[in-house]
């Protein structure tokens, strides 16, 4: 029989998704927003709820711990994150916070007794919208971002991230007890939708992630001559967005013609200066998200866009800058971990995959500090960052079993 | 002798350019932001000390009248506006408006009666920053435009002309007395900067303007599949800002090949949704300003991009809408009031020569009211809609002092 109780989980995942900054059913909750501080009171009202004991950090991740028989051996940790970029759906990230926390009273209702303690981690600003960098908390939280540079860190608005804390209760706590060492817990393992389409086209249940991808990403600015738009002729101008556009079909290209299936380009963000209908575009500010499972393939496509970029500047009279905002390595799950998963899968009748994570999530930076693997779900034709994201409640039930089999398995060994 | 005091109108140039939404030199005052209002104030206050009387019409468009010894005649106008797009100059509309009034101060020292009343007239949003749509204030004034057509305005965040106009001193006015009747002017004349560089490069000191080319703005929505950056592998995707990329080159191609070398073409605002690094673009929107002085190459181009937009959104599976923002026939000078103009430069020694003025004016709207014609003065580089965009106070001083004699000989005849 199944430990989880869908029909709670899915209200609670209905519930969190009516917190939003925008009209239903879209959800969006950017880092401290007053609708991500609601979503996160709400975690901590539902984990208490579960008896479970409470600790927030300095950069507002959230630790709700199941304390085990053993309370002194490093614990088995899950989680994910609750903040989601504009327009986007209600299960990315809240899948593995509301259903680990389900995981958990599943567990505690099947009477299991933990010998490691259990804890679930609800990360910060696992999505880049504030600052432009993914993964915040469990960067920070893995070491491998530190707080003087992510105190360098401003919002579109100039606001940095010393001052958006100001704002939140996580201000009185220790900075310099964010970083956890190595060895801190004894496994990780996060559950997430698939955010593609592999399970569902080939109709399993459950995806075993062996390897997360590399992701990079690079701003690109991209500075031509304004004017008005109607008093230049077309052979004096020095049109930045005819450039960038130039740039945008050329990564589009170097990605298609990387050579490997998995390398994925995207610009996703295009801002105009002055960006008036009757003025040329002076200047061009763009985002380039870059990922492979392959270092060297992601690299060659990067050098291919770079040179493309060149000619065009070259070409139309414009000036470029470029800057990294992250090129991180990818992360290889633990073999044991993985092994538990397609066991419970087995054991639950699902049918199950072993596959790439080609998104970024907190569980690249958490394979840095202990052994971690990632447990997929399908989600509706691979779609996710939009309002009909979708995995249904069939789907969830078997992942969240299956995570609270892994958990078990882990706390007892 | 010069009737200009060149160093007083300068000195309120450089003050209203004070009047700023951003950092100063650049020059922003968006329709009926508070610094839009202060500026209108600032010229009620000069006009007012000039000995002008004042009126003011239920859109903002404000009269200041030099009353005539006949003052039943039909007056004699002249103005432009002060509104900026964002980051802009100092000299677009306001040496039209400033000079005017210096033009008339000019002619008050030197002890010119006029026959028919002189007014200049700042009309209201020029610039389509706040509604997508240029020449509000002339369109309303000219008949061009109807209150009803007008009232259906929004702004980007959805907020209707109506709204803003009941924060304003204009809400007070008859909306019904805004259009004036064919006659109601004996003449209108227009000095500008050229916001070109023809002048400059010829070193003219004077250009007498014969047509104003015919605009056409359009607004495209171009709607694809979003979804994570990560998760939807390049084949499966329908990024909506790689097809507008490829519009916006396509647009550029058309306007480029038109066959005729006045044919100019801008993508000038292209907003991203959901605009976040790691989402693949959903949507894109984007505005077309097209000008050109024939009607047909105009029309051919847009055809042309059109066909290019077909194409694209069938190739990529994307959805498109076209709708008009705007779309005026171009507009020729009256004979009479050029050469008035060509007599003047010439009796002061201003080199000066005929031109096509390729930007959008409140001269299209008011030459339906009554005979119009232009003064260009050069700047700099021909640029404009740019914090650097200049004209000297030796090219300003030259442009009002022909003003004030076209004004003179019109208001005599």
């Amino acid at each position: 029989m199944s430990p989880v109780d869908i029909g709670r989980l899915q209200e609670e995942i209905d519930a969190l998704a009516g917190i939003t900054e925008v009209e239903p059913p879209a959800v969006t909750r950017v880092l401290f927003s007053p609708e991500d501080l609601a979503a996160r009171a709400e975690v901590k009202t539902l984990c208490q709820a579960a008896g479970l004991s409470w600790r927030e950090d300095a950069v507002g991740n959230q630790f709700a711990r199941w304390t085990g028989s053993e309370p002194d051996l490093p614990p088995v940790a899950t989680g994910s994150h609750i903040d989601a970029i504009p327009n986007a759906g209600r299960f990315d990230g809240v899948v593995g916070v509301l259903g680990g926390l389900e995981a958990i009273r599943g567990l505690q209702r099947d009477g299991f007794q933990p010998r490691r303690s259990i804890e679930l981690i609800t990360f910060t600003s696992e999505e880049p919208t504030r600052f432009g960098i993914g993964c915040l908390g469990s960067r920070l939280l893995s070491g491998s971002l530190s707080w003087e540079d992510a105190l360098t860190l401003t919002d579109p608005t100039g606001r940095s991230l010393d001052s958006w804390l100001s704002d939140t209760p996580y201000l009185a706590h220790d900075r310099a007890a964010v970083p956890l060492a190595k060895g801190h817990y004894h496994a990780f393992v996060e559950l997430h939708i698939e955010q593609g389409p592999v399970l569902e086209t080939e109709s399993l249940d459950i995806g075993a992630v062996t390897h997360i991808a590399a992701p990079a990403a690079h701003r690109i600015e991209i500075t031509g001559q304004g004017g008005h738009a109607g008093g230049v002729l077309m052979p004096a101008r020095h049109d930045a967005l005819c450039g960038a556009s130039e740039f945008v079909l050329a990564l589009e290209v170097a990605a298609r013609g990387s050579g490997s299936p998995d390398t994925v380009a995207t610009v996703g963000v295009l801002n105009v200066t002055p960006g008036a209908i009757n003025s040329i575009p002076a200047k061009v500010d763009l985002t380039v998200d870059l990922r492979d499972i392959r270092l060297e393939s992601r690299d060659r496509v990067w050098q291919s866009a770079l040179a493309a970029l060149e000619k065009i500047a070259t070409e139309r009279g414009l000036l470029t800058t470029t800057s990294v905002i992250n090129a991180d390595p990818p992360a290889t799950c633990d073999p044991g971990l993985v092994e538990a998963i397609e066991a419970s899968a087995k054991k639950r009748d699902c049918t199950c995959r072993r596959l790439i994570s080609r998104a970024y999530h907190d569980s690249l930076f958490l394979s840095r500090l202990a052994p971690t693997a990632m447990i997929f779900i399908p989600c509706r034709n691979g779609w996710s960052h939009r309002p009909d994201e979708f995995s249904s409640p069939a789907q969830i039930e078997k992942g969240v079993a299956v995570l609270a089999d892994v958990l078990a398995h882990a706390s007892m060994s």
